[in-house]
């Protein structure tokens, strides 16, 4: 994601605290109480602009979204999203994935999702990569019982790696595709990144992966 | 694979006993008798024309290779490279993957390899897998303990099928590739299907998984 400086972000975020979570941890365990209902909640790690995040949450009015996001100059475009669109069951976190377990206690969520994650190549960054063991366990710690991962890339080094990463760490692989684009997956909502390397002809990489 | 009608092939076969050997299950428990000595032996199932299992045998002197295929129209080209290359760690078994146990006992087997494996993609063939339960079952009666399977395939419904598989039967994914021919594996050896299909610009996919 390229970033911009932008001084005015941080007061944006400031001015819309119905969307962007400002003290999430009080409502670690009790998420119900600020969506106002009993779905799941369903987080995705490394939102960027939201499109996913507000497109899944059109779709599916019977789940709740939390889009989490650590850059605060990118955050904002998700956060204009939602200010157009007037969602009721989606959210933002302007943090860091690290530091899931103090916003959600054990079988807060329902799903993770991880879109286009940043692939930090060099081996000496690994344990970045949101879908190092490190992070597995972080997920495990807030997901229900047989909680999900769906993740897709167009990063064939980051995909492979994770795929070895899940199965060592015993997730099960519920499905896989190698070419989302040309499968019959349906309902699938494109991300930004999704939309500029699916039109350059990369093939999309996607998995479910089920904690057992 | 293409079949010819070919009426001499099996009378060829049964001229090079030293080659394909006729009555396999006579060394059951027993394979350095017929290798005359104690290496591991690896086992590719669908052989085809055998320049796998040659290319393999040549390049790693320290490892007994046995190549089994079913059709004799085909085995015979794999007789022919055998007869050419005088290798003494190579042989052919003319016979169904689906009998192996009868041929090995546990611990016969350091390790699988299937190679371009037929993808059978109608759902009501997947019995006929090779990478279907049943016989990640026959192929675990005949490995070391931590035995392992290699497997390539240019074909993607069959890959994405066979992770699944894979993980579903509680196999670690130790390695994978994407795009074998675009990636630092090294010392590759290509199958005639390899050739025929990484020449058309498909990708190649790999994996290696192992028992635990
Ligand atoms: C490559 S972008 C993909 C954005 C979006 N998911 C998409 O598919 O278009 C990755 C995003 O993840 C965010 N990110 C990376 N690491 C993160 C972390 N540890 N916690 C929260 N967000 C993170 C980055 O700031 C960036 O906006
Ligand atoms: C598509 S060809 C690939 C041949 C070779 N491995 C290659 O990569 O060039 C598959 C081969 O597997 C053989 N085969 C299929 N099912 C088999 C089975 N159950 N047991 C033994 N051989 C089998 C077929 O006869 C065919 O020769």
């Amino acid at each position: 994601m390229r970033l911009r400086h932008k001084p005015w972000a941080k007061e944006k975020i400031e001015n819309y605290p119905q969307y962007v979570i400002p003290n999430p941890e009080q409502y670690r365990g009790n998420w119900n109480a600020l969506f106002g209902n009993n779905q799941p909640v369903h987080v995705e790690v490394g939102t960027g602009k939201g499109r996913f995040v507000t497109g899944m949450a059109k779709a599916n009015p019977g789940i709740n979204y939390i889009g989490i996001e650590l850059q605060e100059s990118v955050i904002v475009a998700a956060l204009d999203r939602l200010i157009d669109a007037e969602l009721p069951n989606v959210k933002l976190l302007n943090t860091n994935g690290e530091d899931l377990q103090k916003f959600f206690a054990k079988g807060d969520v329902g799903r993770i999702y991880l879109n286009f994650s940043d692939p930090w190549p060099k081996n000496r960054h690994e344990k970045r990569r949101l879908t190092h063991e490190s992070f597995l366990r972080i997920y495990e710690d807030i997901l229900i019982d047989q909680g999900e991962i769906h993740f897709k890339t167009d990063n064939r080094g980051l995909f492979e790696y994770s795929l070895v990463s899940f199965t060592q760490y015993d997730l099960a692989l519920k499905y896989i595709s190698l070419d989302l684009h040309n499968s019959d997956f349906e309902g699938n909502i494109m991300t930004e990144y999704e939309e500029k390397f699916s039109s350059k002809g990369h093939p999309i990489y996607r998995c479910e992966v089920k904690y057992e």
